[in-house]
Protein backbone atom coordinates (compact mmCIF):
# COMPACT_ATOMS: atom_id res chain seq x y z
CA UNK A 1 0.00 0.00 0.00
CA UNK A 2 3.04 2.63 0.96
CA UNK A 3 2.59 5.64 3.13
CA UNK A 4 -0.20 8.34 1.76
CA UNK A 5 1.07 11.91 1.39
CA UNK A 6 -1.20 15.22 2.45
CA UNK A 7 -0.56 17.87 -0.26
CA UNK A 8 -1.68 21.01 -0.05
CA UNK A 9 -2.87 22.31 -3.13
CA UNK A 10 -3.34 26.41 -3.95
CA UNK A 11 -6.38 26.85 -6.62
CA UNK A 12 -7.60 29.47 -8.69
CA UNK A 13 -10.66 30.03 -9.49
CA UNK A 14 -13.31 31.85 -11.94
CA UNK A 15 -16.47 31.05 -10.05
CA UNK A 16 -18.78 32.76 -12.59
CA UNK A 17 -19.83 29.11 -14.04
CA UNK A 18 -20.67 27.07 -10.73
CA UNK A 19 -23.58 26.28 -8.37
CA UNK A 20 -20.40 27.34 -5.43
CA UNK A 21 -17.33 25.40 -4.34
CA UNK A 22 -19.63 22.45 -2.68
CA UNK A 23 -20.38 19.52 -4.48
CA UNK A 24 -24.43 19.05 -5.39
CA UNK A 25 -26.44 16.89 -7.19
CA UNK A 26 -27.47 17.97 -10.89
CA UNK A 27 -24.97 21.07 -10.60
CA UNK A 28 -21.02 22.16 -11.51
CA UNK A 29 -19.25 22.72 -8.46
CA UNK A 30 -15.77 24.07 -8.25
CA UNK A 31 -14.86 20.94 -6.13
CA UNK A 32 -16.89 18.66 -8.27
CA UNK A 33 -13.72 19.63 -11.08
CA UNK A 34 -11.42 19.36 -8.74
CA UNK A 35 -11.88 15.47 -7.59
CA UNK A 36 -12.91 14.56 -11.01
CA UNK A 37 -9.44 15.88 -12.09
CA UNK A 38 -7.81 14.24 -8.80
CA UNK A 39 -9.38 11.28 -9.43
CA UNK A 40 -7.50 11.41 -12.86
CA UNK A 41 -4.10 11.93 -11.82
CA UNK A 42 -3.96 10.36 -8.61
CA UNK A 43 -6.47 7.27 -9.08
CA UNK A 44 -9.63 6.58 -7.58
CA UNK A 45 -8.88 6.54 -3.76
CA UNK A 46 -7.96 9.95 -3.56
CA UNK A 47 -9.71 12.45 -1.06
CA UNK A 48 -9.85 15.94 -0.77
CA UNK A 49 -11.07 18.97 1.77
CA UNK A 50 -11.38 22.56 0.27
CA UNK A 51 -10.43 25.04 3.44
CA UNK A 52 -13.61 27.02 2.81
CA UNK A 53 -16.86 27.04 0.94
CA UNK A 54 -17.78 29.87 -1.44
CA UNK A 55 -20.98 30.17 -2.46
CA UNK A 56 -22.07 30.56 -6.76
CA UNK A 57 -20.78 33.27 -8.57
CA UNK A 58 -17.77 33.82 -5.47
CA UNK A 59 -14.05 33.43 -6.95
CA UNK A 60 -11.01 32.62 -5.80
CA UNK A 61 -7.22 33.66 -6.11
CA UNK A 62 -5.98 31.74 -2.75
CA UNK A 63 -8.34 28.80 -2.22
CA UNK A 64 -6.71 25.87 -0.03
CA UNK A 65 -7.24 22.46 -1.30
CA UNK A 66 -5.84 19.58 0.75
CA UNK A 67 -5.02 15.57 -0.89
CA UNK A 68 -4.57 12.75 0.67
CA UNK A 69 -3.36 10.30 -1.75
CA UNK A 70 -0.96 7.29 -1.93
CA UNK A 71 0.09 7.87 -5.85
CA UNK A 72 3.22 8.74 -6.72
CA UNK A 73 3.28 11.85 -9.03
CA UNK A 74 6.15 13.93 -8.03
CA UNK A 75 5.15 17.26 -6.10
CA UNK A 76 6.50 19.57 -8.48
CA UNK A 77 4.66 17.74 -11.55
CA UNK A 78 0.60 17.82 -9.55
CA UNK A 79 -0.11 21.38 -10.94
CA UNK A 80 0.64 21.18 -14.52
CA UNK A 81 -0.69 17.16 -14.21
CA UNK A 82 -3.77 18.65 -12.37
CA UNK A 83 -4.56 21.53 -15.05
CA UNK A 84 -3.78 19.66 -18.06
CA UNK A 85 -7.70 17.69 -17.28
CA UNK A 86 -8.94 20.73 -15.29
CA UNK A 87 -11.65 23.35 -17.54
CA UNK A 88 -9.43 26.53 -17.90
CA UNK A 89 -11.59 28.36 -15.26
CA UNK A 90 -10.27 26.54 -12.01
CA UNK A 91 -6.29 25.87 -11.74
CA UNK A 92 -4.14 24.56 -9.45
CA UNK A 93 -1.01 27.53 -8.74
CA UNK A 94 1.20 25.41 -6.65
CA UNK A 95 1.17 22.46 -4.57
CA UNK A 96 3.15 21.21 -1.23
CA UNK A 97 3.89 18.20 0.39
CA UNK A 98 2.50 18.78 4.57
CA UNK A 99 2.83 17.20 7.64
CA UNK A 100 0.24 14.57 7.80
CA UNK A 101 -1.63 16.74 10.53
CA UNK A 102 -2.13 19.67 7.97
CA UNK A 103 -5.96 19.73 7.61
CA UNK A 104 -7.02 22.23 4.84
CA UNK A 105 -9.78 23.41 7.04
CA UNK A 106 -9.27 22.56 10.37
CA UNK A 107 -5.60 24.04 10.55
CA UNK A 108 -6.54 27.63 9.35
CA UNK A 109 -6.53 30.02 11.27
CA UNK A 110 -8.00 32.74 8.96
CA UNK A 111 -9.02 33.69 5.48
CA UNK A 112 -8.80 37.36 3.50
CA UNK A 113 -11.12 37.89 1.42
CA UNK A 114 -11.11 40.81 -1.25
CA UNK A 115 -14.57 42.53 -2.76
CA UNK A 116 -14.41 45.35 -5.90
CA UNK A 117 -16.58 47.31 -6.39
CA UNK A 118 -16.56 49.40 -10.26
CA UNK A 119 -17.85 52.82 -8.73
CA UNK A 120 -18.83 54.61 -11.93
CA UNK A 121 -21.34 55.50 -14.28
CA UNK A 122 -20.49 53.29 -17.02
CA UNK A 123 -20.41 49.51 -16.65
CA UNK A 124 -16.82 47.64 -17.48
CA UNK A 125 -17.05 44.44 -20.13
CA UNK A 126 -14.08 43.39 -18.13
CA UNK A 127 -15.44 43.44 -15.07
CA UNK A 128 -18.85 42.34 -14.96
CA UNK A 129 -18.07 38.71 -13.82
CA UNK A 130 -15.77 40.53 -11.04
CA UNK A 131 -16.89 43.32 -9.51
CA UNK A 132 -20.17 44.70 -8.08
CA UNK A 133 -21.32 47.98 -10.44
CA UNK A 134 -22.10 50.90 -8.07
CA UNK A 135 -22.60 53.72 -10.51
CA UNK A 136 -23.58 56.43 -7.83
CA UNK A 137 -20.16 58.34 -5.93
CA UNK A 138 -19.09 56.35 -2.97
CA UNK A 139 -17.27 58.25 -0.15
CA UNK A 140 -14.39 55.44 0.71
CA UNK A 141 -13.39 57.49 4.07
CA UNK A 142 -17.37 57.20 5.42
CA UNK A 143 -17.09 53.38 4.87
CA UNK A 144 -13.56 52.97 6.17
CA UNK A 145 -15.09 54.68 9.19
CA UNK A 146 -18.00 52.37 9.39
CA UNK A 147 -15.86 49.45 8.96
CA UNK A 148 -13.62 49.99 12.37
CA UNK A 149 -16.80 49.96 14.09
CA UNK A 150 -16.90 45.73 12.95
CA UNK A 151 -13.43 45.26 13.69
CA UNK A 152 -13.01 43.49 16.45
CA UNK A 153 -14.13 40.08 18.42
CA UNK A 154 -18.36 40.55 17.67
CA UNK A 155 -21.27 38.65 17.54
CA UNK A 156 -21.84 39.12 13.70
CA UNK A 157 -25.70 37.70 13.77
CA UNK A 158 -26.46 41.17 11.82
CA UNK A 159 -23.90 39.95 9.27
CA UNK A 160 -24.56 36.63 8.47
CA UNK A 161 -27.84 34.39 6.74
CA UNK A 162 -30.39 33.81 9.05
CA UNK A 163 -29.99 30.68 7.46
CA UNK A 164 -26.25 29.95 8.90
CA UNK A 165 -26.24 26.70 11.21
CA UNK A 166 -23.24 28.30 12.90
CA UNK A 167 -23.55 27.16 16.38
CA UNK A 168 -21.48 30.09 17.60
CA UNK A 169 -22.24 33.51 15.60
CA UNK A 170 -18.66 35.10 16.98
CA UNK A 171 -15.78 36.27 14.94
CA UNK A 172 -12.87 37.59 15.12
CA UNK A 173 -13.00 40.48 12.34
CA UNK A 174 -9.09 41.35 12.20
CA UNK A 175 -9.06 43.89 9.85
CA UNK A 176 -11.12 46.12 7.02
CA UNK A 177 -9.52 48.10 4.82
CA UNK A 178 -11.54 50.25 2.12
CA UNK A 179 -9.29 51.98 -0.74
CA UNK A 180 -10.27 53.56 -3.90
CA UNK A 181 -7.78 52.46 -6.98
CA UNK A 182 -9.33 54.79 -9.56
CA UNK A 183 -12.84 53.81 -10.84
CA UNK A 184 -12.59 50.86 -8.38
CA UNK A 185 -13.45 50.81 -4.67
CA UNK A 186 -11.37 47.70 -3.03
CA UNK A 187 -12.59 46.07 0.50
CA UNK A 188 -10.10 43.72 1.91
CA UNK A 189 -11.65 41.83 5.01
CA UNK A 190 -9.31 39.59 7.14
CA UNK A 191 -11.09 37.06 9.84
CA UNK A 192 -10.52 34.27 11.93
CA UNK A 193 -13.39 32.68 10.00
CA UNK A 194 -16.55 33.92 8.41
CA UNK A 195 -20.19 33.12 8.72
CA UNK A 196 -22.33 32.50 5.41
CA UNK A 197 -22.63 35.95 3.15
CA UNK A 198 -20.86 37.74 6.16
CA UNK A 199 -18.42 39.59 3.78
CA UNK A 200 -20.98 40.22 1.47
CA UNK A 201 -23.32 41.50 4.19
CA UNK A 202 -20.59 43.64 5.45
CA UNK A 203 -19.90 45.25 2.04
CA UNK A 204 -23.81 45.56 1.15
CA UNK A 205 -23.77 47.69 4.22
CA UNK A 206 -20.38 49.76 3.93
CA UNK A 207 -22.29 50.75 0.39
CA UNK A 208 -25.18 51.47 1.83
CA UNK A 209 -22.50 54.61 4.11
CA UNK A 210 -20.93 55.17 0.86
CA UNK A 211 -23.97 56.28 -0.72
CA UNK A 212 -24.73 58.57 2.06
CA UNK A 213 -27.98 56.35 2.72
CA UNK A 214 -26.91 55.35 6.20
CA UNK A 215 -24.42 57.09 8.48
CA UNK A 216 -21.52 55.41 9.71
CA UNK A 217 -22.38 55.92 12.93
CA UNK A 218 -25.12 53.61 12.67
CA UNK A 219 -23.00 50.53 11.56
CA UNK A 220 -22.12 50.01 15.40
CA UNK A 221 -25.93 49.86 16.76
CA UNK A 222 -26.39 47.63 13.64
CA UNK A 223 -24.04 45.23 14.86
CA UNK A 224 -25.58 45.47 18.57
CA UNK A 225 -28.88 44.46 17.16
CA UNK A 226 -27.78 41.06 16.32
CA UNK A 227 -30.27 40.56 13.63
CA UNK A 228 -29.90 40.26 9.97
CA UNK A 229 -32.59 42.90 9.32
CA UNK A 230 -30.94 45.73 11.04
CA UNK A 231 -27.81 45.92 8.21
CA UNK A 232 -28.00 46.52 4.43
CA UNK A 233 -28.65 43.75 1.92
CA UNK A 234 -26.11 41.74 1.18
CA UNK A 235 -23.84 42.54 -2.00
CA UNK A 236 -23.78 40.36 -4.98
CA UNK A 237 -21.25 37.19 -5.02
CA UNK A 238 -19.73 38.42 -8.47
CA UNK A 239 -17.26 40.87 -6.68
CA UNK A 240 -15.90 39.05 -3.98
CA UNK A 241 -12.62 37.00 -4.00
CA UNK A 242 -11.37 34.32 -1.64
CA UNK A 243 -7.33 35.78 -1.65
CA UNK A 244 -5.34 33.97 0.70
CA UNK A 245 -6.13 31.43 3.72
CA UNK A 246 -3.63 31.84 6.75
CA UNK A 247 -2.13 28.94 8.47
CA UNK B 1 -33.82 68.80 -40.23
CA UNK B 2 -31.60 70.99 -38.01
CA UNK B 3 -28.10 70.90 -37.59
CA UNK B 4 -26.39 67.34 -37.14
CA UNK B 5 -23.97 67.07 -34.12
CA UNK B 6 -20.54 65.49 -34.12
CA UNK B 7 -20.16 63.18 -31.19
CA UNK B 8 -16.76 61.33 -30.13
CA UNK B 9 -17.26 57.96 -28.18
CA UNK B 10 -15.03 56.22 -25.97
CA UNK B 11 -16.17 52.27 -26.44
CA UNK B 12 -14.51 49.73 -24.08
CA UNK B 13 -14.97 46.10 -25.25
CA UNK B 14 -13.95 42.35 -24.82
CA UNK B 15 -13.79 41.13 -27.76
CA UNK B 16 -13.90 37.24 -27.07
CA UNK B 17 -17.59 37.03 -28.67
CA UNK B 18 -16.79 39.04 -31.61
CA UNK B 19 -15.26 38.41 -35.41
CA UNK B 20 -13.67 42.03 -35.02
CA UNK B 21 -14.79 45.59 -35.08
CA UNK B 22 -15.42 45.44 -38.99
CA UNK B 23 -19.08 44.93 -40.20
CA UNK B 24 -19.17 41.57 -41.91
CA UNK B 25 -22.32 39.74 -43.45
CA UNK B 26 -23.24 36.59 -41.28
CA UNK B 27 -21.00 37.87 -37.93
CA UNK B 28 -21.46 39.26 -34.79
CA UNK B 29 -19.13 42.62 -35.12
CA UNK B 30 -18.39 45.30 -32.73
CA UNK B 31 -19.52 48.40 -35.14
CA UNK B 32 -22.45 45.50 -36.08
CA UNK B 33 -23.66 46.05 -32.22
CA UNK B 34 -22.69 49.95 -31.76
CA UNK B 35 -24.61 50.73 -35.16
CA UNK B 36 -27.80 48.70 -33.72
CA UNK B 37 -27.43 50.73 -30.44
CA UNK B 38 -26.63 53.75 -32.13
CA UNK B 39 -30.38 52.92 -34.51
CA UNK B 40 -32.10 52.53 -31.46
CA UNK B 41 -31.16 55.63 -29.40
CA UNK B 42 -30.44 58.14 -32.20
CA UNK B 43 -32.70 56.80 -34.82
CA UNK B 44 -32.16 55.22 -38.36
CA UNK B 45 -30.23 58.17 -40.25
CA UNK B 46 -26.97 57.82 -37.99
CA UNK B 47 -23.63 57.55 -38.95
CA UNK B 48 -20.99 55.63 -37.38
CA UNK B 49 -16.88 55.90 -37.93
CA UNK B 50 -14.07 54.07 -35.50
CA UNK B 51 -10.74 54.89 -35.15
CA UNK B 52 -9.35 51.62 -35.94
CA UNK B 53 -10.03 48.29 -36.75
CA UNK B 54 -9.39 45.25 -34.42
CA UNK B 55 -9.44 41.78 -34.81
CA UNK B 56 -11.39 38.71 -33.25
CA UNK B 57 -10.81 38.31 -30.00
CA UNK B 58 -8.90 41.92 -29.51
CA UNK B 59 -9.74 44.04 -26.95
CA UNK B 60 -10.24 47.92 -26.33
CA UNK B 61 -10.12 50.39 -23.04
CA UNK B 62 -9.81 53.16 -25.44
CA UNK B 63 -11.68 52.82 -28.91
CA UNK B 64 -13.25 55.80 -30.63
CA UNK B 65 -16.04 55.97 -32.09
CA UNK B 66 -17.20 59.07 -34.35
CA UNK B 67 -21.20 59.93 -34.57
CA UNK B 68 -23.03 61.81 -37.09
CA UNK B 69 -26.29 62.53 -35.66
CA UNK B 70 -29.46 64.92 -35.53
CA UNK B 71 -31.10 63.72 -33.18
CA UNK B 72 -31.30 65.45 -29.97
CA UNK B 73 -30.27 63.23 -26.98
CA UNK B 74 -28.38 65.50 -24.68
CA UNK B 75 -24.49 64.55 -24.69
CA UNK B 76 -23.87 63.67 -21.68
CA UNK B 77 -27.02 61.42 -21.37
CA UNK B 78 -25.44 59.40 -24.39
CA UNK B 79 -23.50 56.57 -22.71
CA UNK B 80 -26.40 55.39 -20.40
CA UNK B 81 -28.81 55.50 -22.97
CA UNK B 82 -26.04 53.33 -25.44
CA UNK B 83 -25.01 51.12 -22.43
CA UNK B 84 -29.16 50.75 -21.92
CA UNK B 85 -29.24 48.85 -25.60
CA UNK B 86 -25.65 47.47 -26.03
CA UNK B 87 -24.37 43.54 -25.11
CA UNK B 88 -22.72 43.83 -21.56
CA UNK B 89 -19.18 43.28 -23.08
CA UNK B 90 -19.25 46.51 -25.16
CA UNK B 91 -19.80 50.03 -23.03
CA UNK B 92 -19.30 53.24 -24.11
CA UNK B 93 -17.25 55.09 -21.51
CA UNK B 94 -17.66 58.64 -22.65
CA UNK B 95 -19.28 61.17 -25.14
CA UNK B 96 -17.70 64.50 -26.33
CA UNK B 97 -19.24 66.99 -28.62
CA UNK B 98 -16.54 67.72 -31.15
CA UNK B 99 -15.95 70.57 -34.06
CA UNK B 100 -17.58 69.70 -37.60
CA UNK B 101 -14.46 68.73 -38.58
CA UNK B 102 -13.20 65.90 -36.33
CA UNK B 103 -12.94 62.79 -37.76
CA UNK B 104 -12.27 59.44 -35.46
CA UNK B 105 -9.88 58.10 -38.34
CA UNK B 106 -8.56 60.72 -40.27
CA UNK B 107 -8.28 63.07 -37.07
CA UNK B 108 -6.11 60.51 -35.36
CA UNK B 109 -2.70 61.25 -35.41
CA UNK B 110 -1.48 57.52 -33.41
CA UNK B 111 -2.62 55.02 -31.09
CA UNK B 112 -1.28 53.20 -28.46
CA UNK B 113 -1.46 49.65 -27.89
CA UNK B 114 -0.99 47.05 -24.95
CA UNK B 115 -0.40 43.25 -25.14
CA UNK B 116 -0.48 41.20 -21.61
CA UNK B 117 1.30 37.88 -21.23
CA UNK B 118 0.87 35.86 -18.45
CA UNK B 119 4.35 34.53 -17.37
CA UNK B 120 3.79 31.52 -15.18
CA UNK B 121 3.76 27.81 -15.05
CA UNK B 122 -0.04 27.74 -14.01
CA UNK B 123 -2.92 29.20 -16.69
CA UNK B 124 -4.98 32.08 -14.79
CA UNK B 125 -8.71 31.72 -14.87
CA UNK B 126 -9.29 34.94 -14.57
CA UNK B 127 -6.76 36.26 -17.98
CA UNK B 128 -7.44 33.32 -20.39
CA UNK B 129 -9.27 35.67 -22.65
CA UNK B 130 -7.36 38.62 -21.74
CA UNK B 131 -3.75 37.68 -22.04
CA UNK B 132 -1.17 35.22 -23.48
CA UNK B 133 0.02 32.51 -21.72
CA UNK B 134 3.59 32.04 -22.08
CA UNK B 135 4.74 29.08 -19.49
CA UNK B 136 8.87 29.69 -19.88
CA UNK B 137 10.53 32.55 -18.20
CA UNK B 138 11.06 35.36 -20.47
CA UNK B 139 14.04 37.91 -20.32
CA UNK B 140 12.50 41.09 -20.32
CA UNK B 141 15.73 43.13 -20.40
CA UNK B 142 16.28 41.17 -23.56
CA UNK B 143 13.04 42.16 -25.09
CA UNK B 144 13.41 46.02 -24.08
CA UNK B 145 16.66 46.05 -25.91
CA UNK B 146 15.10 43.87 -28.76
CA UNK B 147 12.54 46.39 -29.44
CA UNK B 148 14.80 49.58 -28.96
CA UNK B 149 15.67 48.69 -32.39
CA UNK B 150 12.41 48.79 -33.78
CA UNK B 151 11.83 52.62 -32.45
CA UNK B 152 11.77 55.30 -35.04
CA UNK B 153 10.24 55.46 -38.32
CA UNK B 154 10.81 52.17 -40.47
CA UNK B 155 8.96 50.12 -43.53
CA UNK B 156 7.52 47.52 -41.03
CA UNK B 157 7.26 44.42 -43.91
CA UNK B 158 8.75 41.95 -41.86
CA UNK B 159 6.21 42.94 -39.02
CA UNK B 160 2.90 43.12 -41.04
CA UNK B 161 0.86 40.34 -42.65
CA UNK B 162 1.39 39.58 -45.86
CA UNK B 163 -2.57 40.35 -46.81
CA UNK B 164 -2.03 43.81 -46.07
CA UNK B 165 -2.98 46.23 -48.66
CA UNK B 166 -1.62 49.16 -47.15
CA UNK B 167 0.04 51.15 -49.81
CA UNK B 168 2.85 52.22 -48.17
CA UNK B 169 4.64 50.47 -45.03
CA UNK B 170 6.26 52.74 -43.33
CA UNK B 171 4.95 53.62 -40.00
CA UNK B 172 6.80 55.73 -37.04
CA UNK B 173 6.82 52.98 -33.92
CA UNK B 174 7.07 56.07 -31.53
CA UNK B 175 7.63 54.22 -28.06
CA UNK B 176 8.06 50.74 -27.34
CA UNK B 177 8.08 49.41 -23.32
CA UNK B 178 8.54 46.12 -22.12
CA UNK B 179 8.36 45.88 -18.49
CA UNK B 180 7.12 42.93 -15.91
CA UNK B 181 4.07 42.94 -13.45
CA UNK B 182 4.51 40.19 -10.59
CA UNK B 183 3.31 37.55 -13.56
CA UNK B 184 2.73 39.01 -15.92
CA UNK B 185 5.00 40.80 -18.70
CA UNK B 186 3.04 44.23 -20.77
CA UNK B 187 4.44 45.22 -23.90
CA UNK B 188 3.02 49.30 -24.77
CA UNK B 189 3.39 49.74 -28.13
CA UNK B 190 2.74 53.49 -29.32
CA UNK B 191 2.83 54.11 -33.21
CA UNK B 192 1.29 56.87 -35.66
CA UNK B 193 -0.40 53.89 -37.20
CA UNK B 194 -0.76 49.95 -37.01
CA UNK B 195 -0.13 47.95 -40.11
CA UNK B 196 -2.37 44.78 -40.04
CA UNK B 197 -1.25 42.54 -37.10
CA UNK B 198 2.23 44.71 -36.72
CA UNK B 199 1.66 44.57 -33.21
CA UNK B 200 1.29 41.11 -32.87
CA UNK B 201 3.98 40.55 -34.85
CA UNK B 202 6.49 42.30 -32.80
CA UNK B 203 5.33 41.07 -29.57
CA UNK B 204 5.68 37.39 -31.35
CA UNK B 205 9.01 38.25 -31.99
CA UNK B 206 10.21 40.00 -28.77
CA UNK B 207 8.35 36.70 -27.34
CA UNK B 208 11.20 34.87 -29.07
CA UNK B 209 13.81 37.24 -27.87
CA UNK B 210 12.46 36.86 -24.01
CA UNK B 211 12.36 32.98 -24.91
CA UNK B 212 16.28 32.63 -26.02
CA UNK B 213 15.22 31.47 -29.00
CA UNK B 214 16.04 34.39 -30.95
CA UNK B 215 19.23 37.36 -30.07
CA UNK B 216 18.03 40.85 -29.71
CA UNK B 217 20.64 42.17 -32.16
CA UNK B 218 19.09 40.02 -34.82
CA UNK B 219 15.84 41.78 -34.54
CA UNK B 220 17.46 44.77 -36.28
CA UNK B 221 18.07 42.44 -39.47
CA UNK B 222 14.53 41.22 -39.64
CA UNK B 223 13.40 44.57 -39.68
CA UNK B 224 16.20 45.32 -42.70
CA UNK B 225 14.79 41.85 -44.56
CA UNK B 226 11.31 43.44 -45.45
CA UNK B 227 9.43 40.18 -45.46
CA UNK B 228 7.05 38.72 -43.17
CA UNK B 229 8.76 35.24 -42.65
CA UNK B 230 12.33 36.69 -41.31
CA UNK B 231 9.99 37.61 -38.17
CA UNK B 232 8.77 35.33 -35.43
CA UNK B 233 5.53 33.98 -34.99
CA UNK B 234 2.25 35.92 -34.79
CA UNK B 235 1.12 36.72 -31.23
CA UNK B 236 -2.35 35.36 -30.53
CA UNK B 237 -5.22 38.37 -30.22
CA UNK B 238 -6.30 37.65 -26.98
CA UNK B 239 -3.99 39.57 -25.07
CA UNK B 240 -3.81 42.70 -27.52
CA UNK B 241 -5.94 45.95 -26.06
CA UNK B 242 -6.22 49.39 -27.82
CA UNK B 243 -5.30 51.52 -25.07
CA UNK B 244 -6.10 55.22 -26.41
CA UNK B 245 -6.42 56.56 -29.79
CA UNK B 246 -4.19 59.93 -30.29
CA UNK B 247 -5.49 63.58 -31.70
Amino acid sequence: MGSSRNLKLTVQYDGTAYAGLQIQPNARTIQGELENSCRTVFGPDVCLTAAGRTDAGVHALGQVVGVRTQARVPTERVPAALNSVLPPDIAVVSAAEMPDDFHARYSATGKVYRYTILNRAAPSPFLRDVAWHVPEPLDVAAMRSAGEALVGRHDFTSFCTAQSEATSRERVLRALRAERQGDLVLVILEASGFLWKMARSIVGTLVEVGAGRLEAEQVRGILAARERSAAGPTAPPQGLCLLRVIY
